[in-house]
């Protein structure tokens, strides 16, 4: 059965960042920064609390494209983040792309992605294109 | 001692993508595509093997800012990324960050961020933005 696209279609995926995934996702990306895995030393930062990597809220987005939409045999071309508050360690998440626009020969696909968090605050915004399958 | 940051700075860094960190990076992201994960898959695939989420590739910049250059203390504000050519599970990846602004009053700091393959190859190539310590 061959998908369907339309402009306007979106995807969610929601999540929670337990301190035991930021634990492992420090370890294989050997980034130990202290912010991420010290409650003291995030304490007396400017956030107050440990704060989960930026690039593994990313993730979210690779996983809807990757499982969800348009799911297996879609390549990530790109990925354009901004990072507008922190997410905390324990936070639940919620991640949703947007088809904005297709380009029908080349097949890719550009898509709004955004992340909110449990109170409903843009946390992470940008854009990807994917090559769709 | 105040850090001193200047155009044209460099911190690199370089790591194999091992099949288990692969593994471990599918089941915390819940990104279980079997591009990542299945041999047979990946074999019969466009990429004839098996490919690291473009997203793990990117936390190499994220080691780099969080405990390199400019290490701890300095928040992530934007990260754009561009995925050239594919990175197969075990391969050999060396990212590199350049800062190519400075704003002095804001302490905001623009960096080119690159990787490349054992070949020298590139294979993601983007821009960061850093608010520094």
């Amino acid at each position: 059965m061959k998908k369907e696209y339309k402009i306007g279609d979106k995807a969610t995926y929601s999540r929670h960042f337990h301190a035991e995934d930021v634990e492992v996702f420090s370890r294989i990306s050997d980034d130990d920064n202290p912010i991420h895995l010290d409650e003291d030393f995030a304490a007396a930062s400017v956030f107050g609390r440990r704060v989960v990597h930026g690039i593994f809220t990313v993730s979210m987005f690779s996983k809807i494209f990757g499982t969800i939409y348009p799911g297996n045999g879609g390549i990530y071309l790109s990925q354009n983040t901004k990072f507008f508050r922190p997410v905390y360690v324990g936070d639940h998440v919620t991640a949703e792309v947007e088809l904005l626009d297709l380009h029908p020969e080349k097949r890719i696909g550009t898509f709004a992605t955004k992340c909110f968090n449990a109170a409903g605050e843009l946390v992470v915004d940008g854009e990807a294109k994917i090559k769709l399958p």
